[in-house]
């Protein structure tokens, strides 16, 4: 898409962006702002940022993301980085509640989906109790999108015909566990969000559950962003295939459909390589 | 957004669209086009669909939609609708992959997410084998957004830390039957995509897994769509809360957090009405 083919596409998409409706001054727009990727923003969602007078958004939001909002928009950068929290949930919803209640457009900006382990439900019920309504725009979720990243599909007819989304937290509490137990008998894919240093005691729990050590695995940093980072291996090995949450957002997938990840990247040179080192395997 | 403030929003969202990568000429583009709501496609799909000399889109897809296509564009319907087989699977592969190789930008629509229950790594595989590079561009998986616009987050802190999606597919085969009954014990949500005539046969699973017959469940036709229609109900009536695939597509969701759905649907006002009703109970 040359500077001069740009302009007509543009003029479409433009019809799309004002066929949303508008964001009615007084509501909180609780907005996904997908993986990381710019481009898995979704429309809507950039028409939200161009009408915000105000933004609330997660730390690891993307820069050029933000170069949607208007140059009059406050920018609050809340959440987490890092481990240290800049702003804590009460006092976020209570500045919402008030700019809102002050006849702004507000917008509230999280990684992937707000209703995907994005406390977006939380800030909702919170606004309400307030008397504050809000909307939810719906984003590319990163249990997808990053696994989908590293040539991993979540599901795939034959291999896997479910995907559960987990996070890594509480792994030592047996109610945790025996639900992480029946997940491994009961989804051929399992996605893990937050997977930091509790990763070894959810591999150790699938393992107890019977999954073979074998099942493949894979780690991935910062999914979709230009310093992605794929560390791929087995079940036994998950807890050091690394992936820290100092250097971004860490998920793991475990299950058949990982080694699918070697095939599918994309190029047709990847399969023949990969057909060959099994032929001579 | 007013038709005076469009043009910045615009010109701002025209420099995302350009900074995406441009789609190769014979390679495959496996792009996800979201729920249904054309504001929740995203500017990447916006851009591929944009540099498409053809289009191969489900049948689903919305007009609004494909208006991003070039005007001198072949848009190919394809996939399924109400049962009907436009174009089998294989011949959709064949008719890509010789665009593909005689040098076109091919884009493959699908509607959600290419990657989940979409048969995006089948046709990706199937791509490959025949010597045609393609690239996924993940969409707005309907298992979260759907739920989402009838105000049901999968999941939600102290209420659903885990969700499952699955396929209302083979309930009567006994090994489908025994991995939902652990999806029932370990899943706290379970999504149900392509819940038609099968439903009543994932009920029962359910229940029989010991699932509560009260626990709260929800059918989602045409969701985001101007013609989405919700039924909400308990699981021991699933099969009866209707949704007909004929109609559009059809989502099931059970667990607690569908309870939720009946706060969280934008209105304070809807809140204090639940309320009351629950302080007259």
């Amino acid at each position: 898409m040359s500077g001069t083919s740009t302009s007509p596409a543009l003029f479409r998409l433009g019809r799309l962006l004002r066929a949303c409706e508008p964001l009615e001054r007084g509501v909180v727009s609780l907005v996904g702002a997908g993986p990381g990727d710019p481009g898995l923003l979704t429309i809507k969602a950039a028409r939200r940022l161009g009408e915000a007078d105000v933004v609330y958004h997660d730390a690891l939001v993307s820069d050029e993301i933000l170069t949607l909002c208007t140059p009059g928009a406050r920018l609050v950068p809340v959440g987490k980085r890092r481990g240290a929290v800049t702003m804590p949930q009460e006092a976020i919803v209570d500045a919402m509640a008030q700019d809102a209640a002050r006849g702004l457009a507000v917008v509230r900006l999280k990684g992937g989906d707000p209703f995907v382990f994005g406390r977006g439900g939380e800030e909702a019920l919170a606004l309400l109790e307030r008397g504050v309504s809000f909307e939810i725009v719906s984003g590319v979720s990163s249990g997808i999108a990053v696994p989908a990243s590293a040539g991993i599909p979540v599901t795939h007819r034959g291999v896997a015909g479910s995907v559960a989304f987990v996070t890594a937290h509480d792994a030592a509490d047996p109610a945790v566990r025996s639900r992480l137990s029946h997940l491994a008998q009961g989804a051929d894919t399992i996605v893990i969000f937050m997977a930091g240093t509790e990763l070894p005691g959810v591999a150790r729990a699938l393992l107890e559950a019977g999954l073979p050590g074998s099942t493949a695995a894979a780690v991935i940093e910062s999914g979709t962003r230009a310093e992605q980072r794929v560390s791929r291996g087995t079940l036994d090995r998950l807890g050091m295939l690394g992936g820290s949450p100092a250097n971004g957002p860490v998920l793991a997938v475990v299950g058949r459909t990982v080694a699918l990840g070697d095939l599918l990247r994309a190029e047709p040179e990847h399969r023949s390589a990969a057909e060959e080192a099994s032929a001579h395997a």
